[in-house]
């Protein structure tokens, strides 16, 4: 199934008109193209790029993120994008489908970057991927990204690790070509996906106080330092369950609860934002890779002695076959509390880190997961679940780590 | 996949030999069929139907259950066939060899009447059900029940509700025939799965303390009323953590887990057992079916007003397709605490499940419930997913109850 590639936005103008038009039904004016450049919070006022201005009473800020640039020549070549938004990506189908594209270049190998990687090998294209590390997807262990390399692989895709992408030019044999210090790839087009940062600048112009994670700073209300100003989404804070910071995590999922919860709030119906604890997934041709929680760096940094384990094993009962699942789990020492879970698997992984995500919600400890009451039966799990099984593990070592 | 049908059970004999074997190295003396007939509790001895007796210091009982065989004439006639150990699986398959079977008539439309079905139609055998209920699987509501329903006449398996078998005999274009209130089928193999119960007659015969379930009491150290006599699995009760009760529920991954209990506490390594919360899930043809907790029935006996809702949708997001997926949550009115929840889908029925199990093992209220953070992505859920949608919906139905 392609991924994020198909004929989704066939008739752009038309779904935008449809939009405006059921919005005005109740009440609200929809503008696009509408470029805020700047913002009067002493007379409640936003001014447009067209010198058009908007009055408020309540201010919603929802400016999600920047795509990061790498500081490199020839970012302005045509064919050079970015991924951050839909005109990038109307932008990047249609560029795709002009030139008829073969062989696809992406710098970076985050999660973002091997989505990409998926989503144009189901098109038909190939993709070779310049990554810094050796290993793609550094918020999971090297071991489970091991296996995501050997997915990439399986599927042609190109892992170049270790590789830092010099410069962008002209190709010889296609349009355009990398050259890194490892050598020079070239192909039709360049997809830059180095990670994204929280898109504040709007925000610092208002005055708002920004946190030390550079997205806006909100309380459980989502109201900003401002009483009157909102802020939702990938341009704001959360609160980590876990390590009881604030955070910036930009996912939809997180987004779309934020929105809500602000809405309520001016709607008069109060409500505040529980919080996260940093649970996240993606596809990867065949495997599922999810992950929540904090992982044994961020636990060392709040002041934790993470103890961790990876068990291998199969997401399914023997009877039925073997599904390859790998499971880490990160407790703390002294407490035996779990900070922290990663899979990656043929199936289940998603699952696993979603019954640990809600683990980590109510704060439970590595005893209580190893004999946690779960859906078994052998086409989804082992009697003992790898979960069961990790737990054990964790416990022991835990033990052992006490001596 | 064949389910529970296919060459598993290869060389029966040797793999006993070798089992023994194992055992053997550890000082274990491994006994088949040694049926035991009687135990003297105060002199510590087991006697066996051979005259052996054999002195313990501690006994673990882990007797199981014995199948509920319903007041039918004809249970007798070869081809009739119980669902309860590893000898009625071998004694089925090699039947269903021998005689070339073509059709197998099933007697009860619970989940292992349904499981039947399913190994029996990969193994290309035709089935029918005779179910004394309208719908399947009857845990389950019946909205969801009517779902795989759908699915096993998608596959050919003739479901006949709301049907009482009344005898089984002899048939005239097949071996057998079963004679219902609603008329008659004929195949070549009777199984009847009407459920199980606990086997507590040895435990009866000691004099050791009986549930009100019917199965043997037992502490949180998986002992029973007698301190050395411990006993584990399905002939046991276990603490439902919902419900607060002692309660028997027959699975295999609670059976594993007491073992391990009573095997620490015996072992010197004290462990208690800290119950279940009622999860379980079967696969049918392409559903996923699971189910945890309690359900209103359950709730209003001990003392709730439950307040239920079923949230309908797609396991995945709408970019990549749909996967319908139905979930019943049910809460208490007054404090709005998740009781139980019930799951069949085409995809991820398990994993949410297993969620909200822990979700109930953590005593978590619908509002928390609605804004857990999981794992969302595209390909395994919408960024809502059908877990929010139905809590939040169940927010609103309590709050209506309330007026």
């Amino acid at each position: 199934m392609p991924y994020y590639i198909g004929d989704v936005i066939k008739d752009q103008n038309k779904l935008i008109a449809r939009t405006r038009e059921r919005f005005k039904e109740d009440g609200i004016d929809v503008q696009i193209s509408a470029h805020v450049t700047g913002i009067d919070t002493t007379q409640g006022m936003i001014e447009l790029q067209n010198q058009q201005k908007i009055p408020y009473d309540i201010l919603v800020m929802a400016t999600g993120t920047a795509a990061v640039i790498p500081n490199l020549p020839g970012l302005d070549l045509p064919g050079v994008f970015n991924l951050r938004n839909l005109e990038d990506a109307i932008a990047i189908k249609t560029y795709l489908r002009e030139k008829n594209a073969r062989r696809v270049l992406i710098i970076g190998g985050g999660f973002i970057g091997l989505e990409m990687s998926e989503a144009l090998h189901s098109a038909g294209i190939s993709a070779t991927i310049i990554h810094s590390h050796a290993l793609p997807a550094n918020r999971w262990d090297g071991e489970l990204s091991a296996l995501m390399l050997e997915e990439l692989k399986a599927n042609g895709v190109e892992f170049l690790g270790d590789t830092a992408a010099v410069s962008i030019e002209r190709g010889t044999d296609a349009p355009l070509r990398i050259n890194t210090d490892q050598g020079f790839r070239e192909g039709d087009l360049v997809l830059i996906a180095v990670g994204v940062k929280p898109d504040s600048t709007l925000a610092k112009s208002m005055g708002l106080a920004i946190g030390k994670t550079g997205a806006v700073a909100v309380n459980f209300a989502q109201q900003t330092s401002l009483e009157n100003v909102y802020a939702v989404g990938d341009c704001c804070e959360s609160w980590h369950r876990v390590s009881k910071r604030w955070v910036n995590i930009p996912l939809g999922d997180i987004a779309n609860k934020q929105g809500r919860v602000a809405g309520r709030n001016i709607g008069g119906r109060p409500l505040t934002f529980a919080g996260i604890v940093g649970a996240q997934s993606f596809r990867l041709f065949n495997l599922e890779c999810a992950a929540t929680g904090i992982n044994e760096k961020e636990a060392q940094q709040i002041g934790y002695v993470p103890v961790s384990t990876i068990a291998w094993g199969s997401a399914i009962a023997p009877s039925m076959g073997f599904r390859k699942i790998g499971l880490k789990l990160v407790a703390d020492k002294s407490s035996g509390k779990l900070l922290g879970a990663q899979a990656v698997g043929l199936a289940g992984a998603v699952g696993r880190i979603n019954a640990l995500s809600v683990a980590l919600w109510a704060g439970m400890d590595i005893d209580q997961i190893s004999y946690l009451d779960l859906a078994y039966s052998p086409p989804y799990s082992g009697a003992w679940d790898i979960i069961h099984n990790a737990a054990q593990a964790l416990r022991r070592a835990i033990s052992a780590a006490k001596g």
